[in-house]
């Protein structure tokens, strides 16, 4: 069974990496740089832009799959910035944020119509907050924002993913990563999801056990360190 | 009475600026080309990447309003592509429709935060189908959805707005352009949205004439050659 995780060295791609190795499934791992728990590593190259990278990671992954089809293409890439239009820096930071995030889930989309096995599994990176309008972070919103439409889109009939196929969006609201830790040492951990119940989450779906319906944005909510999923359309 | 409309050379746009040059506006056109009916006008590079288009944009309308306040920003940019994840296009498709739509739109946010008057009106273009799915336009889907939710930002506290300004997004289902005619010259006419009505209903909305709550989704509905709004969110 072979699984593909986009952004695999980040820290919820790494824990996603690991569970699924444990779990006994053939990983590929597309990030910047290699994550060596993967079976298999596609690099993405920053300098591409998005037609290039698109191009560049999609024939990576058939180079690496020789024919095999995935069980699930997992996009947990991405990043966090803040900024309103007072901001300076604001589309500096809009235009990062779209590239961390939809860049990825468009070429993970991709990926999943020419290499998603019938009945596989596509997920893609929301946020809860997105859900709404988010004035202090503008960029990271508009950003998460197109890829719950994304998930949407792929969910409906005529998006070209193959038969069966499942999309859903995870939104979490704060993940308990390691660089959350450092960003916001005094936080209530109680309430941050951990990266284990995201990535038994996720194979669990991968399984199609407790899938909810393809295109749902599911988002994830932790209170007393104990994870609840809500589906958000 | 001063507004600036960005994309004024595009069908909506001249018919935009049209109306409020007639209605006794000065106003500024912001497009890759000059608009001769604006009092003046700021040509947008397409070689600059988004944030050398923010600074040069922003700066040429620093330019030309010498300290002067807007009225009203308005957004009519935008072009329309199709494609699902088989179309081998469809991220350069998806590309073209990010910068046209969401550039344009988060310059103009920087725009009315600089410029705009206290109370005054900003309004960035969506549309009324991707509030949903739209697996054969997806990358015009994720790029509407993320102006839709910028709307909401941009309408929410802390955005950096002036005080009083309203942010509306206007959502049409098809315009009456005559490109639209050009490429669907079959269609039923009576139920596509005049240039008119949408320049009528920006101007009332500039004069703070049935003005919806900031924030606001206003999606334009014709039947039988009468149009209605309705909120969407």
């Amino acid at each position: 069974m072979r699984v593909l995780v986009y952004g695999g060295c980040g820290g919820l791609g790494r824990a996603v990496v690991q569970h699924f190795k444990s779990a006994g499934y053939n990983v590929t791992s597309v990030d910047i740089g290699e994550n060596p728990e993967a079976d298999s590593n596609v690099k993405v190259n920053l300098a591409d832009d998005w037609v290039n990278q698109e191009k560049n990671v999609v024939q990576s992954v058939l180079d690496v799959l020789v024919g095999s089809k995935l069980e699930a293409v997992i996009n947990v890439a991405g990043g966090w910035a803040g900024g309103n239009t007072q901001d300076p820096d604001w589309v500096k930071n809009a235009d990062l944020m779209w590239k961390q995030s939809v860049w990825s889930s468009a070429i993970a989309a991709t990926i999943a119509s020419k290499c998603l096995k019938e009945g596989g599994l596509l997920v893609l990176p929301g946020a809860a907050p997105a859900t709404s309008g988010t004035p202090g972070m503008m960029g990271y919103g508009m950003a998460k924002a197109a890829v719950h439409q994304l998930v949407k889109s792929l969910g409906g009939q005529g998006s070209g993913l193959p038969d069966g196929s499942c999309t859903l969006g995870i939104l979490p609201v704060t993940l308990d990563t390691p660089m959350n830790r450092k960003f916001m040492p005094n936080a209530d951990f109680s309430t941050w999801t951990p990266l284990s119940e995201v990535a038994g989450t996720l194979e669990k779906w991968s399984k199609n056990l407790e899938r909810p319906a393809t295109g749902s944005l599911v988002s994830m909510h932790t209170q007393s360190n104990s994870t609840y999923l809500r589906l958000e359309n």
